[in-house]
């Protein structure tokens, strides 16, 4: 337990210093760079994540909320994907920033034509531990990302500017139209990042 | 889980006012009149609470965290009397609001005075399901709480403007100089609130 409490302090680091990033106002720009360099900051540390939130499911993908921002201006989401998973093609509809913390995994990035379908754009990018990359209406939303272990499990870790669980969004078939898509969370329990009472600075008393 | 996910929704509902009503920039009195009402709704409504963060032990009083905001600019914590529990006299340093949700509680002003003991000041007041007070140093911060029941548990939702585990505070023996306390929390995990993928109004598929 004073383990957990303490090796989190990196997240809730994370959090703090991005919802001060967002109190001042940036535009989107601001947010994917700024933002982007304190997501590539959390991701090169390797050792903070609870096993509990770590775990693959052998059915599909796992989305894990971390944290929601009290008026949603923001979430922070872990991702883990079993050997050879993969997401539908997806838009988000607000910006994004994904951090790779282990393994790897290769987002494609898709455009709809003038027929209404989404066909692959460019070379699909490879993230390693340690690489961060952004979605956006503005830069681009539409992706599909797998695992690039077929053997492993791979962890990226995910904000959005919503509570990306609740946001309307689509999934884009290879043949016929978009399809509403909200993606919820497979989590019901999130960490206590905020306990900092076993922590050195603090002196506590059992009272 | 579809109904755990949406009886959680007056608690999100909560947090996201509350949050609005901070980033309106107000005096402390309006945070406890107006964040007093919102606080009030919620405590009207029964239903909301996992049981998960409605258990007592027989130990001691139980702080479960149910949120903190990014920037920890408030904290929502659940407390949960056991028959007869009682906190020591403490302070907070911070604003604070007290709802009860279920069952009573005594709360007991203190003062310090020039021998620099804490003292009763005037009667305890009781909450009832429903009521809701407040402390902070400009209004009164010292008191020591009690569950009104000594054969059942009883319930109260705090608001507080800090991440109040995380918080050097006091605690204030009978006899003797003040002791510094820093609260933590009873809980590892905290409620998902964030989920609406089961509430009516989304439509989900499963990508
Ligand atoms: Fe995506
Ligand atoms: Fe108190
Ligand atoms: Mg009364």
């Amino acid at each position: 337990m004073s383990r957990a409490s303490g090796a989190i302090a990196p997240l809730r680091e994370f959090i703090v210093a991005f919802g001060r990033l967002l109190d001042s106002g940036p535009n989107e720009p601001r947010i994917l760079s700024e933002g982007g360099a304190l997501l590539r900051q959390l991701v090169a540390q390797g050792d903070w994540l609870p096993d509990a939130f770590a775990q693959p499911d052998p059915a599909r993908y796992q989305q894990f909320l971390l944290h929601a921002d009290s008026t949603e201006r923001f979430s922070v989401v872990s991702f883990v994907w079993g050997p050879g998973q993969a997401t539908p093609v997806h838009d988000h509809t607000v910006w994004g920033l994904i951090g790779m913390l282990r393994g790897a995994e290769y987002s494609q990035a898709y455009a709809v034509g003038s027929d209404g379908l989404a066909r692959p754009q460019g070379e699909a990018v490879r993230l390693d531990a340690g690489d961060v990359e952004a979605v956006s209406p503005a830069i681009g939303d539409l992706h599909r990302v797998h695992n690039a272990h077929a053997d492993r499990v791979s962890i990226s870790i995910h904000v959005y500017g919503a509570n990306i669980g609740a946001v309307q969004r689509h999934t884009y078939p290879a043949e016929g139209a978009r399809k509403p898509f909200v993606s919820g969370y497979s989590n019901t329990l999130l960490p206590n990042l905020w306990d900092r009472s076993s922590e050195p600075r603090s002196t506590t008393t059992s009272a």
